[in-house]
């Protein structure tokens, strides 16, 4: 048995991309976990490729599942020898969840912030929602004050079930806070919470199907957004995030996973960061933590699953990068008017 | 005044790029520090830019160097916070500097690998040398480690004064570690040092100008470098990595500083990595500290500087960024012969 006959296996058929890492990878996090969870989370493979993998494993007698737990046969677990795959390690900071920050101002403001969470609406798949742990949010705020991207500056928000708006008007840092949402009871939640607290935000219901409003584009310091995966709706959020900046200098945040999307996927999102003038400042792979949400037997790779348990809420398993971006030179972007569904394509996992 | 005014007067005549965010970062790295080297490491601007930056707000009034500090006069804390700018906040998680990672296993290693670089070589200005701290080095092998790129794997380092082939080996957990260094020092201590613990290096001295040995290209799973900033030089490197690696699923890591890049700079180093068919993986920024070389009064910014003291030898300012690659396709790179001077461009600071 080798690699590359696992692989071959696992491909038939696949209409996503596999290749021979992946397998390693798989290996790797199974010699750490016997957890479908924990594995989908240690092995950074796209969901999709990650049970075309599984299930090779399997038929070649590598691993079985029985009563709920993936199991490395004994022939599995020599075969990891032979390639000199260890357990993977994770090795994140315990103090900072390996993001690196520490909230320094932002946790002045945390009490507040998950009350206010407390009452949010809750994650649908009409689009595509999931949102990330409040101690996340608040990471990523403080994050974003200490690149200079926060205090005194206009910051727009491109879909909003994270909060951000919120956490980031708290602060009372940012001159101006907009939010652009679909989600009418994202909108109306946003909005109370703003006049009741006396928050500089502005939210308004808007479909980034549809190019920015004139009075927004080109108007602020930075964006902040957590698109949706799929090559062309993560390609609509970039678009109208990098029309909405100044010029050089101005920032963008963009949340990106391994679970939904390959390094392939990757690399062509990179290529349009940099075409539309942008570098990529910063790539904090995991630093965002996603609670579970409500739907997750009904998305997309649940069928294909080797295991059915539905996690806990606040069980950890779907997380993802956080890339600050800079624009060097432009920006250069030509919006776009999309039509039809944004959120699938046949890396999406979970719509 | 404004910020434009501000930018226009720091680019008169200047051979490297500055741009207005430049301005708002000294500003902010001032509002944080008086101390030339913290304000430096604060701004995040290449320093060949920030002493012009510097300049140009002395020649406004704005700031003020006498008696070896930097101040901002009263003008110059009015002119800031009219633009919304706070001190520089830097928000690293204390347990891990920010890294996001924690030794492990590593830690076994730690006093070992401290002890024998108690005997290294010091660094020297001829090879653009100057390496970071031990802690460093082994934060760095943890990474490396936990993303599955040590266990098991062939590892190339390209220069090594950092010693990074040396903790690597003292883990047990690489197959196999290639040293191509061009420093005879660095070449004989690295080699009895492997003798004397018997640790699986081979070194060999190599001009990295000159295209690879042929036993080496496409012979490896991953590589190290930290490379010579100048554009040119950073090439050299790059190529050399990324042609030592097997294909998809390989890993090339790479340091990157602001100190001697401009965000112009390090998008063109992004363009050229996606088209040799490699992925930005991650990118954490000022992941690697480094001790201060002897040379520091000879180094090409030191007469522009606007105070000159020598700062201790462990006072961090000059610190590089992380970034991890993955090949995805290819790699497509062609190999070229280089000729003289690969250490100087107009941004270079320290050769």
């Amino acid at each position: 048995m080798t690699l590359k006959e696992i692989v071959e296996r696992a491909r038939k058929g696949a209409a996503v991309p596999i290749v021979e890492r992946d397998v390693e990878r798989a290996l790797s996090a199974l010699l750490a976990s016997e957890d479908i969870w924990r594995v989908i989370d240690l092995s950074q493979v796209p969901v999709m490729a990650l049970v075309r993998v599984l299930a090779a494993l399997k038929d070649t007698g590598l691993l079985a599942w029985d009563g709920g737990r993936l199991v490395l046969t004994q022939r599995g677990r020599e075969f990891a020898a032979s390639l000199g795959i260890g357990p993977r390690l994770e090795l994140k900071c315990p103090h900072c969840g390996g993001r690196g920050t520490f909230l320094g101002p932002v946790a002045d403001i945390a009490d507040k912030f998950k009350d206010i969470a407390r009452n949010r609406p809750e994650a649908i798949q009409d689009y595509d929602q999931g949102y990330v742990t409040e101690e996340t949010t608040l990471h990523r705020v403080a994050f974003m004050w200490s690149r200079g991207d926060l205090k005194g500056k206009e910051l727009i928000v491109l879909g909003d079930d994270d909060l951000v708006s919120i956490a980031a008007a708290l602060t009372r840092a940012p001159k101006r806070v907009v939010v652009l949402e679909i989600d009418r009871r994202l909108v109306d939640f946003i909005r109370d919470v703003a006049r009741g607290e006396g928050l500089p935000i502005e939210v308004a219901q808007h479909d980034l199907r549809e190019p920015l409003p004139p009075d927004i584009a080109r108007g602020f310091d930075a964006f902040f957004c957590d698109p949706t995966e799929s090559l062309r709706g993560f390609m609509v959020f970039a678009e109208r995030g990098i029309a909405a900046l100044k010029g050089p200098g101005a920032a963008g945040y963009l949340g990106l996973t391994h679970c939904e999307a390959s390094y392939g996927k990757w690399r062509e999102i990179q290529r349009f960061l940099l075409e539309a003038g942008a570098v990529i400042a910063e790539l904090r792979d995991a630093f965002h933590d996603y609670v579970n949400w409500p739907y997750i037997d009904h998305m997309r790779s649940w069928p294909h699953l080797p295991v059915h348990r539905i996690p806990g809420r606040e069980e950890i398993w779907y997380r993802s990068a956080l890339i600050r971006i800079e624009v060097v030179d432009g920006p250069h972007i030509e919006e776009r008017r999309y039509e039809g569904d944004i959120f699938s394509d046949e890396e999406a996992a979970t719509t």
